[in-house]
Order: C-alpha cells, then structure tokens, then sequence
C-alpha cells in the first residue's frame, strides 16, 4: 500500500505568492473597474530588449533547418553560454571560477529547490528570517525541517537567523551550528546588503564549521556601492565552502524565458565527496538542459549591445526603487532596501500587520504588495514593495499610498 | 558538519548516455576521419516544422513589446496549452482528464525524475527489467532502492520485471506487490507495446493493492495499431491509480525545445490525499513554468496545420524504423518493436555483451547503438537502436551493418 510522502502535510499554507494571486483574483473579480497596480510578486514588467530579440529570432530560425537544428543541449549547458558566463560573471570580477563549475538551469527558483537534495535529511539549515519561501519550503518537503510550531510559526529543525531594523537587516551568527547555511544579498525581501567584509565572516565561519554556504546573488545586478560583493567567491575561502545561484530573471527581464545557473567549485568536498559531482549527476538524471534558444538569448546577455541594454533596464527599475523609497519616505513611513536592490522593505503603520496591511492596501489603494509574514514571523509588521513595475504605474501607486 | 546525500553513492556508473556520449568523442578524436551515424540516444534530427517555427517567432514578438511581454507563466502551465492538450490528447480519445489535471512542464524526463518525490521512501518500486534508466536512478536518490548487488546487477529494493522474448517484452505481475508501479508503453527501450486489455489488468491491479501506476507515454505518437491504447486513461478506473507523463520531444521534435506534462486525475488518493495537491505543491515550490513561447510552440502542435506537420515527421521517422527492422531482418538478425515505437530492439550476435556489441558497431560500422544491458540486466545481449537518424543516414548505417 503506497505511502505518500508525509513532509508535504508539514507545509504550511500554500505557497506565498499563490495565495497572493488568488487573493487578487477574488478581489479583481468582486471591483472590476478598480485599476489594480502589481508591486507584489517580483516579475518584471519590461519587455525583452532588442539584442535578445534578435538572438531569440536567430536561434529560431536555425531550428528550423536541419543543418542548425539542435537537440538535446548538453547536460550541464553550452560551452557558448558558460565560458560567456564565466567570463563576465566570474573573470571580469577577479573570481577563480571555471567555464564547468558553472550549471546553466531553467532558473533559480529550481536550482534553489533542488540543490538540498545533495544533502542528508538529517543536516540542519539556517536561513534568514525574514526569507525567500522556496529555501524553507524544499527543506520541509525533504523532511529537513522537523515539525511547525504554529505559536511560533517557526520549523523545529530550522535554525532562523532574525534580520531585524536592530541589526541593519542582517544576520548573526546563530546559536547552534548549522550545516546548510542560506544567504541571499542584495537580499528578497529586505533589499538589504553586506559588505565584502562581513561576508567575509560568513565564508569563514562556513570553512571552519565544516558547512556549505548557499549564496543566492539572483539580485546582484542591482548592485550600485563599491564595497557590496557581487559574488560569494569575492571572498578567500568561497571555493570550499560555497555554493553560488544566479538568475537572467530580474537583469535581463528573464522570468517568462527561464534561465539560471548555479556555480559549484570543484574544491567544494564533503565526506570525501565533491559536491560539483553529485549536482552534474543530479543535472544529467533529472534534468534535460535549458532550451537551445533560450541559451542563446543568454548568450546575448553578454554581448556589447546586450549588457549596454540590460543597464537600462536595470536603470528603470532603479529609478522605480528611488520614487517609492523617496515617496513613501516623504509620507512617513519607515522604509530600507532600495539602494542596490529592487526590494523597498517597510514598517506597517501602527500596530498593523502585515497582512492586515496588504488587505488595506489592496481595499484603499489597489495597490498589491506583498506582507512580510508571509516571508517568516521576523516579517511580521513589514511589507515588501517591489521596483519592478511600470514607471508611470509605480508613481501613481506611491501617490495613491500617499493619500491614504 | 555537513553531510551529503550517500544515497548518490548507491549510483551505478554515469548516466548512461552520459557513458555513451564519452566514448563516442573519444572514438572520434582518435578517428577524425570516420563518419559516426548515430542511432543511440533518443534524439530526433529533423528540424522544427513551419507552424511551430512561427508561433516561436509570433510569441517572441510579443515578448519585444510592453503590451504583449509575459513574466512569470502561470505555475501549472497557461490555460491555452493545457485546454489544448484536454482537448486533444484526451477528450478526442473518449479520455476523462481535465485541463486542470495537466501539469505542464519542461519535458518528461524532469518529471519522471521528480515524480516520486511526492512518495514515502519506504515504498517499494516495481520497473521493467530494461528500463529508462531515470526511474531507477531516481529512486536510487531518493534512497528508495536499497543497496546495489554487482553479482546480479540489481539493487536489493526494487521488484524487477523481466522483459523478454519469451512474453514478448511484457512485464508479468511480480511475486511481491509493489507500491509504485512504472511502465513505458511503447516501451522504451524494447518498442514493445501492450494491447488494452493487457494494460486495463495493470490498472485493476494497482487499484486492487494501493499502488500508484507511473505511466510513461512518451511515445504514444508512433502507435499504429488500433488496439495500443495511447493513454492510461482509455482503461477503466485509471483516475483513482494512474499518474501520465507525456512529451512533445518525440512526437513535435522538442528534445532541444523542451517541453512535457503530467496528468494526475483529482481522483487520486492515497493515505486520505489527493496526489494532484502534492504535485501542484511541489510545481509551485520548485518549478516556475515552462517559457511563453515554449507553451505557445506546444498550443501550434494541436493546431490544424500542426498536427498534420507532426504526423509527417512521425512518418519520416517510421520509415526509418521499417528500413532498420526489414535490413537487419534481412541481414540474420533477430528483431522486435519499430512497428508502433521508434525503438527497435535486437539480440546481439551470437555469445556477444551488448557492450561488446557497441564497441563493435562503433568500431567496424561506425554506427552509435545503445547496449541493452545499459538498461539493466535482462537487457544484456541486446542492443537497441532508435528511428530517430536522418534517412540517407539510417540506410547507410543498416547497409554498413549488412555488409559487417
């Protein structure tokens, strides 16, 4: 008699963002005519630049000869895509990091999924709190987490790391010493950063705890100040201790397209085993490589003309990021983020909470957002807007919140 | 500190066509000169017809402009794709499946993968003995086969079911009962095919002890006979045990395109809960849809036009399987499948390993096969070869055999 797998019944609502669709789907059904301004989910609103377009059409019409037709990728990705990768990404910025460290990928929120399955059940994991849902939710379903405590609304098994206005938003060091340690910067929800410096710190602690890093940079592309590393193996010592996730999503406009990577040095080895060999033969068992036309428009991410528009698109969001920090500023609320990251994390005025907040926000305002409980308890109270509307879009909802 | 998954440990070897695709650059590095004809891996070679290359080209259109750009796809699929597949690919057959039964995803290989995710460990798992490597490999992951035996080639907790001449490549019902059921029919790799009666006893036994029935219709495109079923779903009670994984790399040409689906019936339950939840789940935490333009390549398959382009290259490909049954027929072979599947299936000559017989074909022939025993024990002394080549190229590859 077949057993379901009973991690699943540990899980905890339904994933954020759908509950957060449905919610506007409800409420977009019973108004109507009210113009609904999306600052929730993280997708972009702009559409593929013109170098990438080309490069789609292209790689199109090759597949349409049998002399350019291509078949199955290979496992691990295109050559063409990776050294691209490895050389802008990595090379260009002084890290050691191979053309076949690098696992091209239908997109991070997959990679950031799967990759705990390389580690045993028994391994605890520290995430940040507030968190991306994706790293808790694949622990629970993996049997990882152990069981909810709804007074806490927290896992037995997880070690949270509480990023709070006290500690600028970052994490501490956690009593207990973790295995699995999740780190994302520019970080989703709070738009926070961290130093060269202190992620220094986390690379360190990483190597002498024997732990492995999971160092989700799918925002770096945000980045603006000198001293926030755009990359984990920045630091000494990332090599044996860290695993990297990257996304074409929010640079190059790429969450309809799906395309990531993740980067596993060789040196990286436990219990005698390198990591690089497990997540290769993961790849090859369960996966079938990113389209052939999708790789190409990766590609072109890099080329000349296409790293030329994909600061602009970045610049677009980013002039998104400063009206609503400014706006909402002006009007006295408490916001962070925004600086080199298209997240604007905000208290929730008076004794509000989070979703309190985005019910109001959607009644009032027609704004949707998206309530920092929904992230982990240290959310509660914080909300999250994001810079990735329209321009136009973004001032009139800031303006409406203004006037509320 | 941290511990990896040892379960990978359990893994026999590389994935096999990983092996295959080794050996095969090393011969032709050795042998610059020597034209490989490739007839191993599943891949197709005839490029994508006209009305899939211009929905890719339409959809990317609508990508270069605000008004029409997508982001993130619908978790389960777009509406559009899986009314299409509804409608189509069961309804037209008299099939009772939803579109909200559709999970629609990038190709069946991850799903096969993944599948058994949503199951207990303690599970037991019954397989064809050949078989599509990933099912075990999978499983094996997921610490659900136990410990591999080299003397017999077997791992300790699967239920193997031998395929052979003698029941014509069929499994027979095994001694102990399984809790996970899969099945590929047209089978892969044999090309074998079960008629609806045969299949409707597999369903009345999964219904009959709990079991769940993976079944595997990758193929389904290739069936000629009126008594093949095409779908699980043609058989009585299906909807409270079958789960159906399909693909559109064999039939549309999309192994480089990438893009399948999975049917799982509301009437599914197992310990009180409906596996389409868990999936639906699982899609949502740690998969975020296959690309627009992908799904829009996959809605153009069912069109008119479409469907007619597909049964040509159908046609193209089952000429090639009729040139290799008929040649090596001819030629003193003993073969089976190629008639509703691109697989055809051979007994190596004389006291031959199949992996002797690969080194010999790729050596002397320069024909690329797959070796039967890369499928698991009872595959040994048989080779498989797929339908898949050009013509010219297949015709040349079964004269190069002839004349061995």
């Amino acid at each position: 008699m077949l057993k379901i797998n009973a991690n699943y019944l540990e899980l905890q609502g339904s994933y954020l963002f759908s509950t957060i669709a449905k919610k506007v789907r409800e409420f977009t059904a019973a108004n109507p005519d009210k113009k609904i301004i999306r600052l929730g989910i993280g997708d972009v609103t702009q559409p593929l630049t013109p170098t990438i377009i080309k490069a789609l059409h292209d790689s199109v019409d090759e597949m349409a000869h049998k002399e350019t037709f291509r078949g199955y990728a290979p496992d691990l990705g295109y050559d063409f895509l990776r050294n691209a990768i490895a050389d802008n990404d990595y090379k260009a910025r002084g890290c050691n990091v191979a053309a076949d460290e690098i696992f091209v990928s239908d997109g991070a929120k997959c990679d950031s999924g799967n990759i705990q399955e390389l580690f045993d059940p028994s391994n605890r994991i520290a995430v940040c709190d507030p968190v991306y849902p994706v790293y808790v939710d694949s622990n629970v379903m993996a049997g990882r987490a152990g069981k909810f405590d709804a007074a806490t609304g927290r896992y037995s098994r997880v070690i949270y790391m509480p990023c709070l206005r006290e500690n600028n938003f970052l994490p501490q060091f956690p009593a207990e010493i973790p295995d699995m340690i999740y780190l994302c910067f520019p970080n989703n929800p709070t738009g926070s950063t961290i130093t060269k410096a202190e992620l220094q710190k986390w690379v360190d602690y990483a190597n002498e705890n024997g732990a492995v890093l999971i160092y989700d940079a799918a925002y770096e592309a945000y980045i603006r100040d000198e001293d926030v590393p755009h990359s984990v193996y920045e630091c000494d010592g990332a090599r044996t201790c860290a695993i990297e996730l990257r996304s074409f999503s929010k640079n190059a406009g790429f969450t309809g397209v799906r395309l990531g990577f993740t980067v596993i040095p060789k040196d990286l080895v436990r219990d005698g085993v390198a990591i690089h060999t497990l997540w290769a033969r993961r790849h090859s068992t369960k996966y079938n490589g990113a389209p052939y036309i999708v790789q190409k428009a990766g590609e072109a991410v890099y080329s000349e003309e296409g790293k030329k528009e994909i600061r602009g698109l970045v610049d677009y969001y980013m002039r998104n990021a400063a009206t609503i920090l400014k706006g909402l500023s002006d009007a006295g609320y408490e916001v962070s983020g925004g600086k080199n990251a298209p997240y604007i994390w905000l208290k929730t005025p008076g004794s509000m909470t989070s979703w309190e907040f985005f019910d109001y926000l959607l009644d009032k305002a027609n704004v949707v957002g998206t309530p920092g409980a929904g992230f982990g308890p240290s959310g509660e109270g914080y909300f999250r807007l994001t810079a990735f509307g329209d321009y136009e879009a973004t001032v009139e909802a800031i303006e409406r919140i203004r006037n509320l």
